[in-house]
């Protein structure tokens, strides 16, 4: 009989910023310049899910292998590597204390991950997976780990992965130690807190981004002159006054830092030499769409925001769906992917846009996507390892 | 016989910064919240023509008027009447002390300008329109005033015409003092110390622009958590090593503040709430364009800048013009607008342009212009006014 093969599967959600990460104190640890806050959003919409499984039976020939959407993924880079050794030695410190645990740290790991979401959405991916990564690999050898220890981990395999190990409103502390064992997420909020934030995201493009979000901001740290005034005062402000916007569920400073800080992150991506642009004409549309919405609107109902590519992330309350979601609804068309008919059924057009603005939007966003704020990691009973090891094909 | 009609015409220069004017200290006076310098353009290409003229003859009930481009132009607002005030002070105070010289500082001015030049060229004319207006008064009035002493009048009209009562290289020194008495222009170097430096503009867009500079610099100074930093650490370097690359004729440092100044004002008007964008996808483009021109090079050859429109001004040296405008030339090819057949003919396509950024500028630009630095207003024989007080059509 062949040795067992053990399995843990969870699902990892993505987060999207609304005080932003953007530079490095240090780019093996991924140390960040400046602390950061995001919304997590809703899994069924957008979620990775992963299982991590070990073996004795594994061919030592072949070590630890990860497929993800179905195609083999190199994990002999440094920040996979730093996540399989630290979640070894978690392991291997267990099996230590205790010699009846099998020894899964010296076990092969095979690991095949997928999204139920198309790379066309042109979102940023690595976040959710190197949560569920980690956190599949945690569950796999039964660390008794808490999300923030996990979040140490999943940080030094991609930054913001570490406050997707999180539900609802999640802060990444940047630290001041230069091991980073101070650099983790924690909690803000449930999402129960504050379940009625929603975001349509418009995507503008599903065009690979020019510049890596990686080697962008180490440009930005090394040569804007304005960088230091952003990570020194701008970010400690807003992510206090963030921090308190979510407390009280006030929509209004919560949008207003929302649009500002995204506004000083792009700021500090122009005046990086040479100048770093993400936002196009349509994300510039967006933006202006946004504060028609809210002008019509007579109070701030929408807010806009832009990670390191030209797609807007648009956070709203459920109970102004029709202002926003509504006015973009009839603009864009029903035509493109990504509406849910049951939320857009019925919805009137609220606010009439500018027609350079509507005219940009409409040939320029190829879809959207309809979530909200959601929970964090969930154990999965669906695995993507079948018991004798293979990877379910599906 | 009729009272005799006065008259004095000058012309004076367009200039465009490298360090950038951004920000009122104080918006009555026009003082700025920064030092800038400027470029002056050779005036064939780019000027204005004023006629100032005065006459007992002319009645009292029409009062001051301004005929700007053949249309009536209103001379009730306070920048122009601040102009016409302080001109019509220092004569009266030549009057005062020499009772020979006829009373013009009691007669009605009748002005007559005309630019040589398109709206359609999207270029910012008042900088060159209130130098004319203020040299041509002053010369009427035979005022003893030296450029500088004018530049503090024409400041009070449009904060950058103060740069435009000089040629060659000009700074703009913000000063101290409330009541604006240190916050004038004077010239770094003449036309003729550094002659081979050329411009040629890319007009992308003969559109109005969105936001008017008056309007967006405050909304900067107001709401942008970064603007400090660029008038207090950014530009005060920035003119220290700009007057010293001027001095010294060295073109590398000269192209890289030019280019580092333009992307830090624009990304003050970024980090504005709401955000202020001039820029677009044409001009963007023709960052890339100068920037892989450089590659190509491999050295500096040419250096981007943006005033608040989507129009890139692009500086190079005369002896790198193949280089340069060789590759625009053949990118946008001869059709449109602005070449100078003498200086493109036989010009080699020298840098093969990204297909995406080629693209972009031959869709985005309309018209070109190509020029150079230039001297400062000069006395004209042409009069905009006919002997008997009547405009002259043209």
């Amino acid at each position: 009989m062949a040795d067992k093969v053990y399995r843990a599967s969870t699902t990892a959600p993505v987060n999207i910023a609304v005080v932003k990460y953007w530079g490095k104190r240090d780019a093996t640890l991924n140390l960040p310049t400046n602390s950061s806050l995001s919304v997590t959003l809703a899994q069924s919409d957008l979620r990775t899910l992963t299982t991590a499984s070990c073996s004795a039976s594994y061919p030592a020939s072949e070590g630890d292998w990860l497929l993800l959407n179905g195609e083999p993924s190199d994990v002999s880079g440094a920040r996979v590597q730093a996540c399989f050794r630290e979640l070894r030695a978690r392991r291997a410190a267990l099996e230590a204390a205790d010699p009846s645990l099998p020894k899964l740290s010296t076990m092969p790991l095979h690991i095949v991950s997928e999204n139920n979401f198309p790379t066309a959405a042109g979102l940023a991916s690595s976040a959710a997976g190197f949560a569920a990564l980690v956190r599949a690999i945690a569950d796999l050898y039964e660390l008794p780990a808490s999300p923030s220890e996990l979040s140490l981990i999943a940080r030094q395999g991609s930054g913001s992965a570490c406050r997707s190990l999180f539900g609802g409103y999640v802060a990444w502390r940047m630290g001041g130690k230069a091991d980073g064992s101070d650099s983790m997420a924690d909690q803000v909020a449930e999402a129960s807190h504050w379940p009625e934030m929603r975001a349509l995201v418009l995507v503008a493009s599903a065009a690979k981004k020019g510049v890596s979000s990686t080697s962008g901001m180490q440009q930005t740290v090394a040569t804007s002159s304005l960088f230091q005034e952003r990570i020194e005062r701008v970010v400690p402000q807003n992510m206090a006054v963030m921090e308190k916007a979510i407390q009280d569920r006030d929509f209004a400073p919560f949008a207003e830092v929302t649009m500002r800080d995204s506004n000083s992150f792009h700021a500090t991506c122009a005046d990086t030499y040479p100048p770093i642009f993400y936002m196009n004409d349509v994300s510039r549309a967006a933006i202006r769409a946004v504060e028609q919405i809210n002008a019509a609107a007579g109070r701030t109902v929408a807010a806009y925001t832009f990670d390191a590519g030209p797609n807007a992330v648009i956070y709203y309350l459920e109970k102004d769906t029709e202002l926003v979601v509504g006015t973009f609804y009839h603009v864009l068309g029903g035509e493109i992917d990504g509406w849910k008919n049951d939320a857009v059924k019925g919805l009137k057009p609220t606010t009439s846009l500018d027609g350079g603005v509507a005219s940009l939007l409409k040939g320029g966003v190829s879809r959207v996507i309809m979530t909200g704020v959601g929970p964090g990691p969930q154990k999965a009973d669906e695995h993507l390892v079948a018991e004798d090891g293979t990877p379910v094909r599906r």
